[in-house]
Formats: C-alpha cells, structure tokens, sequence
C-alpha cells in the first residue's frame, strides 16, 4: 500500500485536465480551502464543512492549470481556517513531515507541503497570508512561492485576510515551481534578467538559531557570486517586532472581519491554540488601530526604497528546523513570534518570496529566501531556477 | 480624411494579433500609460515621455488582448500622469467628445473614451483609480468598467496609487464589453445568475442635478423588473464627503509616494490644475492620516455589509453631463468633488462598477452604474449585457 503521510483531506477529488498543455504529465494537489466544482472545500474544520455547500465550479488557479495539462490528485490537510503556521490539525490529524519525522510540517499548506515533499503529486497549491505557503516549504524541505499580492486571481479561495491572501505553490525542484508560475502568472510583464544587486538582511538573519545560520551561510559566498554589488542592510531599523505587531493587528481585524460571522452563528469547535487566535482576533478594535495601517505604508515604502526593481533580498525564511510535534503553549508562542517576524516582512510589503531547502540541523530542512521587488515574481522565479537552485545543489552534495 | 478627434497620442502604435481568438476582427486603443514593446509611454506629459525609456515587453492585458485576436490601433491621450477626471490636457489638446462637442471629454482614461464613443476602435483600455474609465465613459456615451481591484494584473502599468488602480476597458455595446471581460477575467471564479437584490443608492442619486436624475429615473421601473426585491439605502450614513475625503488623502499619500522622486528630480511642467494637485499630494502627512485608513476599513465592512453577494447597487455615474470645455479653478473643483464623492465608493471598497450610458440633458451622455460585490466582475458583465442594456435600449427608442 502506498504511504499517503496523511497529506490528503479528499483524494477521491481528482480532475483530468481539461487539455494538453506545458504542466502536461505532472500531477498537482490543492489546499482544501479552493473551490473544486462539485466538493465543499473542508478548511480544515468539520463544522467548516458541515455548513457549506458545494463549490458550482473551480477556483480560478485551479481551472488554469487543468487547462495547461496538470492532472489533480486530490484536495489537502490545512490548518482550521487557514489560521496557523505550525500544521497541527486536531480534526483531521497532522500531515506527516516526510523530511523531519516526528516533527511539525508547518502551516497552513501543510498537507500540500507534505504531498510535493513526499513525492505524492510533483506540485501543490496553497495560500500565504502570513507564511502559510513559505514555512512549511521550509519545513518540509521543498521549494516555494508567496507571489506579489494582487498577481494571481484569489476568486474561488476562502479568504482569511484579503489584504494579504496570496495564492503560492509548492515544487520539489526549481524548474517546475518555474513551470508553474509560467502558467499562473505567465503575461507578468517584469524585467528581464539576473538581480544586479543582492542585500543580506542582517536583523532577520539575527533571528535564526545559531545552526541554521550556519547551515545557511555556507552558502552566501557562492550567492555572493550572482551578483554584481553585494551589501548587508538591516531591514527594520525600529525592530521587527513592531513590523509583526501590525501585520497581526491588521490580519486579525480582516480574520475576524471575515469569520465573525460564520463563527458567532455556528460556534465552531476549533483545536488548540485556534480558538484562542479567534478570540484575540474578536478584542481588536479598528478604531485603535491607526498606528498599525501607518506603518504598513512605511513598510511599504521602506521594502521600495530597499529593493526597487534589481536587488534581491537573501533571508531566513524560518528561524530553525521545524520544532517537534504537540509543543505547548508558550513554545509555540515564541516560535509562531519569531517566524512572523521573519514572514511578516513580503507579507506587510506585498512582495513576491521564493524559499529555497537547504539542509539545517540534524539533517532537518530549512530554508533559504530571496524577497523580490512588486511584480518581479517571474524574474525571481526564473533567476532562482537558473541561477540559484545549481549553486546550492552543487555545494549540498 | 478621418477625422480622428484627437483621441490618439500615436496612432503609429499598432500590434497585429498574436493568434486568432475571441477577439478576431476587433480593433482596440490603449491609454498611453501601458507598456507597448519598444515604445515608451507618454502618460500625457511630455518630460515624462523625455524622461523615459522605451519598454521592452507589452503590459499583461495587452499581451492577452493581442492573443485573443483583437489589434492595437494605437495609444491614446490621456491627463497628466492620470491625476485627473477632466480629460484636458494642456500640451497635446484635450480629446474632443464626440457626443458633446463643446464638453470636456472626462478623463484621465480620456483618448480611449473618445477613440470608442468616436468609432476609431471596437474597444479601448485605460485606467481607474478614482473614476478614470467611469467618468469618460459617462461623459462619452459608451460602456465601461471598473474591475475589482487586484482582479487584473497591473504589471506594464505606469502607477498612479496602487492601492486604487485597476485596469478598465470601454465598448460601444455591453456585449463587446463582456467579450473583453472574457479575455481579461476569463477565468474568475463569481456565482452565476441574475443578482436577486437591487438597491438603489438615495445618497448618490442626491449629488445629481435634477435633469439628470430625471433622465436616470425614467429607467428606474424597467430596471426594478430585474431583481426580486428592491430597496432603497443610504451608502454612507455619515456623508460622502468624508468617504471622498479619505479617498483623496490615501490616494494622494500613494501619488507622492509613486512620483516624488521623478518629479523633484525633473521638475516637470504640468498643465493647470495638476501642478498644484501634485503640491497639495506633497503636503500630507501619513504619520497624520491614521483616520482615513480606518475610515477606508470601515467603507470596506459597510459595502460588504450592503451587497454581499447578491445584491447589486445602481448609483449615478457622473453628476451632470460633461461641464463646458476650460472651467476655471473654483466651478472645476467643485464638479471634480461632486464627482468624486460618487466615484470614490467603488475606488475606497475595491468593487467593480459598470457604467451604462443614457441621454440626459441637451441629448449629452450621461451614465447609470451597476455596482456589485468583490470579484462578481463577470457575473455583473453577463447580467448587464444579457438583462440590463436591451431594457434600457429599448426605453431609449
């Protein structure tokens, strides 16, 4: 019997492509938060489940790649509302890290993670809102895309925070994560080209446990080599944890703004740690929060002014190897902290981010980012498939 | 010799279709704001089209419109670096309109209004951000949409406030409307149908002068046979102004964040009224300007609250018909506020609007517009061209 690693929350929601195409032959799975004409998209939740209806026709995404050749095998384990970076679902149970046995997948594409890493479909979809699609890459030891906000089409996708919802995906290696965005955001019309400028982010590097910066430095010098002028920068001069204090205000206003509804008729039953976002989510009050929609726009500005359109930025995408399954309270706490800190930053600024697996810590995977300027998602894809993905490759054997 | 109304500012720049498709035989304009390979973009001012560089690619739309078969006639006149809805432009003349000469074509989507209302293309694409395809459309008599924002790749696109602008397009009928609509959100995933609930805005209806809601009215019986339950509401409990207010210090935060750089360093020359649109962008402070993003959150909850789904809004395009060619500064501003507080609700809340052109005074165009919830683009395209413009047809016989 084929070893599923409970990646899948339907596998009986498959679709032929619709034609022959560039993804012809490849095989993808889809986060179970897009609509799949004829099945109820589960989010995770049972009661999620239980008080909707079936979709009448495909997520947008979803009818573009069938139409390119993609086969889909099968919808995947989310986080309960998309609402979690860890990938521990108490509902449906937690998609098994292939990579990192006995530890988190991450969230909350986790069953998608689990799907491309286990070698179940050779790509998967998720969502990122705040790291949903780049931590569990990184924990699952395979390449992702968060895109630009905006880029892709989000219709027939639950929200969670649609001013930072994005819809990414998932590959084993480069080319493909490139073959697919070909597909989903081929008219993009960005530079052409190699990044002349590459910039190391000193703050978000200092976030990382020992072992992964390590890991990961061993790598800069043949980064290095990609680009013209190199520099070292620090991102946010006041400090992170104000950059990750709006990005949750502002995520937990349009989260509540969205499910208040659904919550407060239905009283859903949600696991460990989700009920408690929810309930947080419920005090923040919108008139109080000025200061947070502020300094968004500083950060906006601050990413333009750092980035433009030709320097990439080279950063951590988690802080160290996917932490153990059914950590407690305050240990979680403290990891979901330091990620967001490091996820907030293209999340806040709407900026394409490609993560990279690199080996870390007891041969557990980690992951190596490059943050690109607005709109430069296919050049980033492209320089990362060319460029990058060769050099690392080369330097983990 | 065609008469051309001076509605293209290069009529050298034309694209054959790259295939045959959905468009074969249509011809298009596209305002000189987008990417066109090996051309540079003008966005109606001469230092900028100094100060410039060729583009090496097409903008996304329209790489997908020349690939669907339709062909590129050239670009068109717009106002200054789009910072207006009054279609003058001081250094290239202002488009005429040709279904009230005399009138201001309205603007900044100027020459693309003018080129479809004219009968120089089958369809044209410009830009709104604060009414820029809705306004000329109104003023010109011809059909036109403002898309959800985020639903149509901006990349290719000179910005004017990102967080505002869409890409729009015009037709002289609802169906060549739709056809484009296919091209450009084909693949959106909205509900179907007919939209159960219409509400008529009283508020917006208010800021028309009495000719024009008289015009508008007369279509009101015909339009109420097309929904199941009818209602009249009140947008904005607290006043449009406000709402307008919060519009034009966002969108003039984003303006001055886009061109402060180009503009200190060129010290560009700009036609009346947009050299000091531009000094007054540069005076705000974002560090002041927490209530407008709060207000903006609000704006955003209530329309949600107000159509869901389901339900679709019919408010005034324009105020009046189009205002005599070269007001002066006090009756220029204070149409362009009128204007506004209607246009503003659409640009604050991200929705899609479409603009149906009737007679009002003198037999000048004036617009009746449809607005509908996040992402029902397509849904609102078909039941406009399917329900909407033979009654409307018809009752205009």
């Amino acid at each position: 019997m084929k070893r599923n690693w409970n990646a899948y929350a339907n596998e009986q929601v498959v679709a032929l492509p619709l034609s022959e195409g560039s993804l012809s032959g490849k095989t993808f799975a889809v986060k179970d938060v897009f609509d799949i004409a004829g099945h109820t998209p589960g989010a995770g939740n049972p009661d999620w489940l239980r008080t909707h209806e079936p979709s009448d026709r495909h997520a947008a995404v979803v009818d573009k790649l069938l139409g390119s050749g993609a086969k889909l095998m099968g919808t995947t384990i989310t986080d309960e509302i998309m609402y979690s970076i860890n990938g521990e679902n108490a509902h449906y149970g937690t998609p098994v890290n292939p990579k990192a046995i006995g530890r988190i997948p991450g969230g909350s594409s986790s069953g998608s993670a689990v799907a491309v890493s286990a070698g179940l479909a050779d790509f998967a979809i998720g969502t990122d809102t705040g790291g949903s699609v780049r931590v569990p890459s990184a924990y699952c030891g395979i390449y992702g895309i968060r895109p630009t906000h905006g880029a892709i089409d989000v219709s027939g996708l639950i929200p969670l925070a649609p001013s930072f919802d994005t819809v990414g995906w998932m590959a084993r290696d480069a080319q493909t994560l490139l073959d697919v965005g070909r597909v989903l955001l081929g008219s993009q019309a960005c530079k052409d080209g190699a990044f002349p400028r590459m910039a190391f982010a000193d703050d978000l590097w200092s976030l990382t446990d020992e072992h992964s910066f390590a890991a990961a430095s061993r790598y800069f010098p043949v980064l290095r080599e990609l680009a013209d002028q190199q520099e070292a920068v620090v991102v946010a001069p006041n400090g992170l944890r104000e950059w990750m204090n709006a990005f949750r205000t502002i995520q937990g206003l349009e989260i509540w703004r969205e499910h208040q509804e659904w919550i407060t008729r239905e009283k859903p039953s949600f696991g460990p740690g989700i009920a408690e976002r929810f309930a947080w989510a419920s005090t923040l009050k919108l008139e109080e929060s000025g200061a947070a929609y502020i300094l968004r726009e500083e950060i906006r500005m601050r990413m333009e002014e750092l980035l433009g359109e030709d320097t990439v930025l080279v950063a951590p995408t988690v802080p160290a190897i996917a932490p153990p399954l059914n950590m407690t309270g305050s240990e979680v706490e403290r990891r979901r902290v330091q990620t967001l800190e490091m996820s907030c930053v293209a999340g806040l600024a709407g900026l394409p981010q490609v993560t990279v697996p690199i080996a870390g810590e007891q041969g557990c995977p980690i992951g190596i980012s490059f943050i690109a300027g607005r709109n430069q998602d296919m050049r980033l894809l492209e320089w990362v498939a060319d460029r990058v993905s060769a050099q690392i490759f080369l330097l983990s054997e």
